[in-house]
């Protein structure tokens, strides 16, 4: 920002290059104010907005990132026409009084030669792992790379993309990054459903059918906790369930420890009941917490 | 260091946890003291020293670290035997106006649960990368870690090690590492035998041999720059000389981009001989630079 007065949209300055990201950050550190940064694909919606509250209670400043990265999208994924809207964004961004947009461009990301990788060992494996090929190992990446581009003190992500969150807390603690990752509650519209980007591309009738994906999970859960039935017949039963209200392909449901993510075999530790399915052209993913039973 | 004088081989100060390297460091930043790292795994030797002196001249301060990673060796190869002496060394870097000694454990740089991994992408695949599977993302992830560990403004590595080097500035720069990446020539003896840790392996018929190695690299460049010989005919001329004087098993004697260590098919850009042969149970490597000839 040496020369050129700093970008603005509307109420909210934007930096577009890491060099302008790292000098209004140094300068926010040199005078002691703490930095959450809030990483997004943009598309913003109130999910995002509790990421920013989060934030701005976890620290002085607030920066939000968008960019929409490739090399999370598999090659026969939405990556194309995932929903774009800078100008709205920045203006939901300013409201919730976030300080900063990053909104790199892809070859600022990924300049010329650009080829180094980072992956998160058997946690990205299961789940989306399995559906969702170099998925995680994109995330991995990018996320990576901007905690390091940022140097912010904490970073928050929504417990919505679980298995993100626990995949991003691997890789800060295996690489000794010394961004603080927090995971924030799903936010969600009244009927349950998880608020994300890709709610608009359901059809009516698909989205009068979404909001039995949550239910469904709470069912699940709600069925081990209180010992109405095991793990084995408790997870059957939620994929018959969600057979029954018209989801056309169900990735997976599963219950699995809320740590390492392996299935869960008793109901003796915390857990988490993870799903995808699938209503037409559109892939939902939800999860709940699952309450360890003493005595298991 | 808070509550515990901090230890100290002989004249030299030692940490052995990653909280103590980074408040160590902290405290020389806080007052405006650049941090130069030098990343080795012990055994030091002059090569190791003039690592440091670079390093010196770079930063104010200077640190070394000590760590046999074992992810970096292969089943089959030395880590259990790779040689050991931190006494020995500790009074190497004092002597040498080192200011600091990391020297952590296995379970500080991996403890429980770690999973993650750096990789560089194609730059480690060729070469060494053949020769020594998984050796590079060892390499890879280790570094990354030191670097993040340390926060150090300029980390110095040897150019005897070419491919790793290049390895390293690609994941620092691919992965937005704010460590400056110097290169530092190789160190030799007099005979020419770049100094290594496992130089201490060779029979004296052995050493004998060795530095035919050298020999070999200077003389396959020189044909190339002079333009007597192409760059396939000096590379065969190359290996047939090694084999010649004794070497019983050539793992590659390559003609490479000095950017990229794709082959080199003409003599217009500036290229790397680089080789890996045997003498007995010792691996040895070597590399030296090419000139690129102007007009090709």
């Amino acid at each position: 920002m040496t020369d050129r007065p700093p970008e603005r949209i509307g109420a909210l300055a934007v930096v577009r290059t890491v060099a302008d990201l790292r000098r209004v950050i140094a300068a926010w550190h040199r005078t002691g104010e703490r930095v959450a940064l809030i990483p997004t694909m943009g598309a913003l919606h109130r999910g995002h907005l509790a990421l920013v509250e989060h934030g701005r209670r976890a620290a002085r400043r607030t920066v939000a990132s968008i960019f929409v990265n490739p090399t999370q999208f598999a090659p026969s994924e939405d990556f194309a026409r995932y929903p774009r809207d800078e100008a709205g964004d920045a203006a939901k961004l300013a409201s919730a009084y976030c300080d900063l947009l990053y909104a790199p461009d892809v070859g600022e990301v990924y300049p010329a030669g650009f080829a180094a990788t980072v992956t998160a060992g058997p946690i990205a494996e299961g789940q989306d792992g399995r559906f969702r090929p170099g998925h995680f190992q994109g995330v991995a990446t990018v996320v990576t790379k901007l905690l390091l581009q940022s140097r912010a003190d904490v970073a928050c992500f929504g417990e919505k993309d679980y298995q993100q969150l626990l995949v991003i807390r691997r890789v800060a603690r295996d690489l000794d990054i010394a961004t603080r990752i927090d995971g924030v509650p799903t936010v969600r519209e009244p009927d349950g459903l998880a608020l994300s980007s890709r709610n608009v591309y359901l059809t009516p009738a698909e989205r009068a059918i979404a909001p039995a994906l949550h239910r469904t999970l709470l069912h699940v859960a709600d069925r081990i906790e209180t010992g109405a039935a095991g793990i084995a017949a408790a997870t059957a039963e939620g994929l018959a369930a969600l057979e029954r209200v018209g989801f056309a392909r169900i990735d997976y449901l599963e219950v699995c420890d809320a740590e390492t993510l392996a299935p869960l075999t008793t109901p003796g530790r915390p857990g988490r009941v993870l799903a995808a399915a699938w209503l037409g052209q559109t892939r939902l993913i939800d999860n709940v917490a699952l309450r360890a039973r003493p005595g298991h």
